[in-house]
């Protein structure tokens, strides 16, 4: 059975605007700063970019539920709701306390480090999001 | 007859990530100042929470179409796809040279100033962007 | 015998540049991330400025040794230079395994919380700050 | 007579924080916008990195005089008070309708792109510069 991928992160201080909650902006930031550590388990991007494929954003969705605020904990939840040849979609959940916080979408495509042509995702990197893929009904 | 409101705006070095574009969060931040300067029309958006109404993004969507690199001038065009009685929604797009960058939609949710409650849109604003609001067909 | 307070970071990708290195600008929000952690170990920066003291950088030095890059964790150590009625210096150093990538000093002025006249440092911070003073000769 | 190079610039709200004033690392972002717009004028820093140089920021000092808030206007003005043979100290200011708000030093180093090793300020760029070198008493 399907686990999403989790990680905590922490609000700092020069991300919280006059408002005193974070600048919505930077949720995108939360969502990538997220899907890097589910790439570390993946081997890690870096490597990845080495070996001839780079990933870049098509398309990002956020619903903003209630603010986050200087020094919050909170989990991020992810998984992969589409796995596509050279493109897949990310579902995100970021959570404090349990109540969600703010919740969005990344589809990404694959191309060749460096270039504009997309490329298929690795295998190595296929199987490994299978893992936290969204189970269809 | 309605027009877009207009803005021209500039890529910083800084808002550029490794892959020599600029990082996907920072588009969000370009929308946040296309819409301060549309309220710089409509009277200035710090007038508006001094007269005791704010507002907060309660949603984001962006479809990137090409790249900007540092440096790039963008033009940015926004128009109002819908005006409810405490919050709206607005359609922006980034282009470069007559080619679309990024194009997206920001659903704002009208509070009172430092308060959660909602509040309806002003009348001297809503009334300003009506003249950027999408002809219905 | 004192020693330098410590806290582990790590960087993140839109903190780099198209040089492939973090932005200088950026050094000085994971100085700030630093004091925040330090505080955080004094009772909370939040918790200060409730009880009525806030503090602002008064002045910023930084040299930069060795650029940091993507991903790279690091040590960021901080030390108080100078404890003042009013106000203090911290001297702070970022290292990657060892290796000095980053030195530099940051001068706070205590204030009243949400005004600007000079505020007496609170004695519990005081006395905190202490454990953390360089040793004078 | 030399005169320092000028431009202007305006506070977005994503750069203000929770104190309602620009955070603090965001006046070296301001400094390396106000450097951009003088490598413009010098033919650009592009064309500088393509022609095979680059530049780093070695060393960085700021003192915060008077807080700057969202939407303000400044003047930024920059002089080059050292001109070496791999190196340059520039004296940066931010003033708001006359006041200072903030002032600092950059020094950079010139580099082989895409390397490190130090290399001689292009000569094109040297004469530009000298037309906004401090004069010596």
């Amino acid at each position: 059975m399907s686990e999403p991928f989790r990680t905590t992160q922490r609000v700092r201080y020069h991300e919280c605007d006059p408002q005193g909650v974070v600048f919505n902006a930077n949720y995108l930031t939360y969502f990538d700063v997220t899907m890097t550590e589910l790439w570390r388990e993946l081997g890690g991007y870096q490597a990845m970019v080495e070996a001839g494929v780079d990933m870049v954003v098509a398309e990002a969705r956020i619903l903003y539920r209630s603010p986050l605020r200087f020094d919050d904990e909170f989990e991020a939840e992810v998984e992969i709701a589409r796995l596509g040849e050279t493109s897949m979609t990310a579902e995100l959940l970021l959570a404090r306390g349990g109540e969600a916080t703010a919740e969005g979408e990344l589809r990404y495509v694959f191309i060749e480090s460096g270039a504009g042509a997309k490329a298929p995702i690795p295998e190595a990197i296929r199987d490994g999001l299978t893992r936290y893929q969204t189970l269809e009904a």
